[in-house]
This record gives structure tokens, sequence and C-alpha cells, in this order.
């Protein structure tokens, strides 16, 4: 089972393969929890609730599967109604990573600066027009961002773009409000800021959990783009929703020359979902619950000895492996022992280390997934592997 | 009612609003039979009875929803193996739409022939490196492609791409196998010949109804691109399920560049109905059973005075009102006295008159559009204003 485990990992590239593929490829594979995944549960089962209640239990579904979904200006038109914010500014996509990919491909030209260990799509989508360069986040400083520090690297490198993910993939660091304002106030001469909030529903800087995105920043700043997947905090990656904010020009033509039905029904449905009060307010309740439970889940990992775990406030924590365990095998040994699929973080440049990335699940799993990791680091090195 | 139909018409540009934009906006409207949409009814309900005998009851959705989706590349070897073609040569998409886009943007230079009329896209998703020359498919000759007449057109033009719709939307204009294997043969100078057989499942040669795709073409010319939506013959245009055999280096290198989640849970379970033969089986049933309705259906309006049907091989028609009504006039009386929902075609480049495009339905949807007609070609042209 090792091997097929790891075949699967290498013919996925850079991403990890998908439950569907591994359950298809390995059917004796038993998975309890998928830790890889980056989600909020509770917001999925809220979500479901919804979508049996107003599509199954009354039958609309045929119709959202059968019909075309509505154009994304109109999606645009409702979400800007919510974010108070000209539609016109909204790309609404197949997933952010539609949205990254048409602002890679099409508007970012030059030196582009991208944080490392990151989410390998901004690197991975450019054009023969992008150079690359990396700006390294220090294992030493646990992989937090000095604001000063970049802000003069990105200075002297001659850069026009930069791309900041907040909180970051795979460590989870936060970069607060204010530093993130000073960053784009002193890069403000930069052609493109991408700033990408897909996880920040699941950071805080007080106890009240509020969120704080750079959206009103960005309705401020022309070269500021805001990218936001919905897959991770309401928990609903196989709809494929996100959108980007971004300047009105480029909206406007990426619609007029493409994108015509980048949604689908159900992508459709979550939209009009997500504008809605009763939606909101109860995903609000799941949303802090989810949170607080991460950082009890945090607290608990940071307990077991041979491993250090990277501050996080995102909804996952990066582990490093001290006691020698190649994070590979680690990966295939919670998976086949314990039923725990973890990330394997070997594939990511800019980590020096075994590193495996572990998501915060429900209460339940995360009990297995602390128990799990415990019993691996137990075993002596050498029956681990 | 009308101005509030013009007006959401207008909004949509060359594409017609959605059902469900069209509810929102005019709650008071009734739209009994959405001859607008282009799909087989009978193929949606298979498609919805393996969904909730797989889906909802077994309680599957839930992951389906909630989870990634399998990178393309593995619903590519399924697709392979069933089309019996290199997996390597096939980009799977969001909607084939998302292919045309891709293709368009990334791999046409120079002219590009458009048989007009057409489905606008192919020449609305153009880069500045294209110059699209229209070829223009005559009323007189009843949409009819007169295949010596093109190639000496194309070849006299200097283009290095064209694109063959077949069977041609709006009009349903067929070319047989030989003939379309005539001018891939004397065209094989050609960077790209797209033939885009979206409509193909409801074209026929013979009285037994078999599939006649150009895919065996397609293998031996790495020059011909072959475009193929789902969304029509399946009726599950809400899934956005598309894809395109074309040669394996723009497939490799699209997917390492891009379109990394660009399916949903649902688009992945639809491709994985379409590979089994217990599908595929019933759905051939399906397929002919509206073939041959379609076929009536079309005899019907025929018969119909003061409007020219004309030949179609599609599973629509395209109709010309020949007692001075206006079209987007008939369209709105259409929708506001019967419910029937037809594609107004005054925007379409390259028809000359009043026409409006009707889509085969259900049987008993079918005489509800033809009384419908009946009925509109009864009014004094006054009246219908």
């Amino acid at each position: 089972m090792f091997d097929k485990i790891l075949e699967l990992k290498s013919r996925s590239g850079t991403h990890s393969p998908s439950i569907f593929t591994m359950l298809e490829e390995i059917p004796e594979l038993k998975i309890k929890v998928d830790a890889c995944f980056l989600s909020n549960p509770y917001a999925t089962e809220l979500f479901l609730e919804y979508f049996k209640r107003e599509l199954i239990d009354t039958g609309k579904i045929n119709r959202v599967l059968e019909f075309y979904p509505s154009q994304s200006s109109e999606i645009a038109e409702l979400l800007g109604k919510n974010l108070k914010i000209d539609p016109a500014r909204i790309f609404v996509g197949n997933g952010a990573i539609e949205a990254i990919q048409a602002v890679l491909h099409r508007y970012v030209k030059g030196k582009l600066i991208v944080n490392i260990p990151t989410f390998s799509s901004y690197y991975e989508y450019i054009t023969p027009n992008i150079e690359v360069v990396f700006y390294e986040l220090k294992k030493e400083k646990n992989f937090k961002l000095d604001v000063d520090e970049y802000i003069d690297f990105v200075k002297n490198s001659g850069a026009s773009s930069i791309v900041l993910i907040n909180p970051n993939n795979p460590d989870g660091g936060y970069l607060k409000f204010e530093d993130i304002s000073r960053i784009i106030a002193e890069l403000s001469y930069l052609d493109n800021i991408i700033v990408d909030e897909s996880f920040i529903h699941f950071a805080y800087e007080s106890s009240d959990m509020e969120l704080k995105s750079v959206l009103p920043i960005v309705l401020e700043n022309d070269n500021v783009i805001l990218v936001k997947s919905m897959s991770k905090d309401f928990g609903v990656a196989g709809l494929r929703c996100g959108y980007a904010v971004m300047k009105s020009e480029w909206v406007k033509e990426l619609f007029s020359n493409g994108y015509l039905w980048n949604l689908n029904g159900l992508s459709e449905y979550f939209f009009r979902l997500y504008v809605r009060k009763d939606f909101n307010d109860a995903y609000e309740i799941v949303r802090k619950k989810y949170i607080t439970e991460s950082l009890f889940f945090i607290a608990e990992l940071q307990a077991i000895e041979g491993i250090k775990v990277y501050p996080s406030k995102a909804n996952f924590v990066l582990i490093e492996l001290m006691n020698g365990l190649n994070s590979g095998h680690a990966q295939a040994r919670l998976l086949s022992d314990h039923g725990v699929y973890v990330r394997n973080c070997s594939d990511k440049i800019g980590l020096n280390g075994q590193f495996i990335r572990v998501a915060a699940r429900s209460k339940d799993e995360n009990e297995v997934i602390v128990n799990a990791i415990k019993s691996l680091m137990k075993l002596p090195v050498e029956l681990g592997l």
C-alpha cells in the first residue's frame, strides 16, 4: 500500500491526489479522516442542510443541473451588493484558481515576487513574460514574514508584482491588517499586489474573531487584486466557487473575451446563498466554533514530542518531523495504520526538512488525528519506515 | 413584461438570459417550455435517475460537494479508454466553452474563417493575434455549406485556421462525414481545423441513427481539434462538462500551466458515468427516441403557414418569420401568451430577416410549442406587436 500511495502522489505533481482517485486506485484503503483537505466541516454540514432543504426536497435540483447557469455578471451584481463594492470590479470564477490563472496569464509581466513555501500555482501558472523571484520565509523565523525586510527586498528586486497569501499556505503564517496595509502603502508603485485571502475566515486578531479583510484597501487601490476561494471556509470545494476583486477594465475585458458560463448550477446556488442574511448568520456561528476547536487542536499537537508545530492562524499547521522520520513515509504510515490522510510537503519549494501539513477537522476527527500522530511518534523510526 | 424581456435580452449580449435570471427579474413570468435551451430532456431524466439513485439516496453527494474533484488528467484517462484514444490528447473542461477559449486564446493566430450565422464565442473569444474572416452561409441556399465553394474560399483567403460546427448552430445545417473528411483532406495545410461536434448526437445519415463523428480523422491529423459539449446531448448544462481532442503538446502545456481543478464534483461524476456501459446503453435509447420525436416536431412546424423552417439535423430549427413580424416581439409574445421561450436571433451576424430558433423538447412540450407558433401566426401582425 505504501508504494501505491507514493506512486499516486508522484503522479499528482505538486498537488495531492483526490480522495476519489485514491479510493479508486487503492480500494482496500480506509480513509477515516482527511486532514489533507483544508476546510471547515461544520460549514459543509450547514451548506448541505440548505442544499437538501431547498434543492433536493423541493425538486429544484433538476433545473439547477439541467439548465445553463446565469452569466457571471449577474452573480457579480449580487456579490457587489453584499460586499458593498462596484460589481464591475468582481470576477466570479470556477474556483479562485480560475481568477489566479486569468490574472497571471493576462496581466502580470516582469518580475513577480512569490514567498516560499507557498501554493504552487502562483509560480506554475506563469507565462514567458513573467520571471518569478522567490522570497524565502525562514524556518528559523517560524516562517513569519518580516515586514521591513520584505519591503526592502521587493524594492531592491526590481519587481513589478507581488503575491501575498494571508494566512499563508502551507504554514498558516498570518500578517496583521496593519502590516499588510503598510506593505501595500509602501509598495504602492507596484503594478500588481495580489492578496490571496482564501484562508482569511480562519484568522483573527482578537478574541471576538471578527474578519479582517483587505477589501477596503482594494477599493482604494487599483493595483491591489483580492483573490478569494470559498472552498475552504465554506467547505464546498466540489462546487468550485471563488472570486476576485480587481480593476473594472480587467473584469470587462475578461468577460467580453471568455468565461461565458464559468459557473455551474450549484456554484450559482452557493453564491445566491452566500448573499443571504439567514445563511450568513448561521455560517458565522460555525466559523467561530471551528476556529475555537482548531485553537484547541493546535495546542494538543504542540504538546506532542518529536515534532515541531509552526505558528498558524489558518485551519491547518505545518509540522516538522524532528525524529528523522521521512515525511512521505509518515504520510503513508498515518494513512495505512490510522486512516488519517495528511499532506506530505516534500514537494514544496522552500521547505528544508521533513514536513507534513495537517488540517483541523471536526472535534472527533481532531482527536483521531492527534492520537495517530502520537502513535507515529512513539514508533521507533526504523519501524516507521 | 415585453419591455423587461427585451431589456434582459439586451443585457445578456449575444447570448440568452438564463431562466434563473429571467424568473428572478420577472416573477410573474410563467415559463412552460424552454425552447431556447438546446438539450435532450429524456437524457436529463436519465441522468437525474442515476444522480438520485447513486448520489442522493446513498448520501455520496456529500463528499462530491465537499471535496476537491479529481484532476482533469485522471478523467482524461477514463475518457481515453472509452473513446479509444491516447488520454494525453484529451483536454477535459468546464464545458466545451473552456476548451474553445483555451484554443483560441493560446494557439490560433492569423486569419480564422468562421462561418456565419454561428455561435458567437468563435469570433468573440479572439485575441489581437487573430483576424476573423466570415464565410457567409447563404439564406438562398438554406444555409447549406457548399463544400467546393468553401474550400476555394479558404484557399484564397490566406487563412491559417477554420471552424466548422457540425451540425451548425443556429440553423442545424449538417455536413456529411464524407464532406467533412474531404474538407479536412483538401485543407490539410491549415494550422488548425476546429470541428465542433456539440450537436452531433442529434445528427444521423441513415435510419439506424448511428453517430458519425470525425474522431477517427482527428487521430490521424494533428491539426484537427475536436470540440465536444456534453450539455446538449446529455441535457446537463448546469454541470458544465465538455472536452476537446487536440495534439498532446497542447494538452500537456495547458494542464501544466493552468486548469488545475476545472471540473467540479458533479461534472466528474458525469464523466465517470459517461464511460459506463449501463449508462451508455440507456442513453442510446433516449438519444434515438429524441431524434425520432424531433423529426416529427420539425415536420409539424414546417406545415405552419407564415414561417419558413430551414433544414436541420440538429435538435433545433431556425425559423424565419415571413409575415412581417419582428423576431423580438415574436419572442416576447410567445413567452407572455404561451409560456414558450424561444431564441430571438436578431443579434446573430449573418442573418438578414426576422429569425427565431426553436429547440425540440419532449413530445408534450413540442405540442405546446407547435400550437403557440400556430396561434402567433394567426394573429394580425399589428396585434402581435
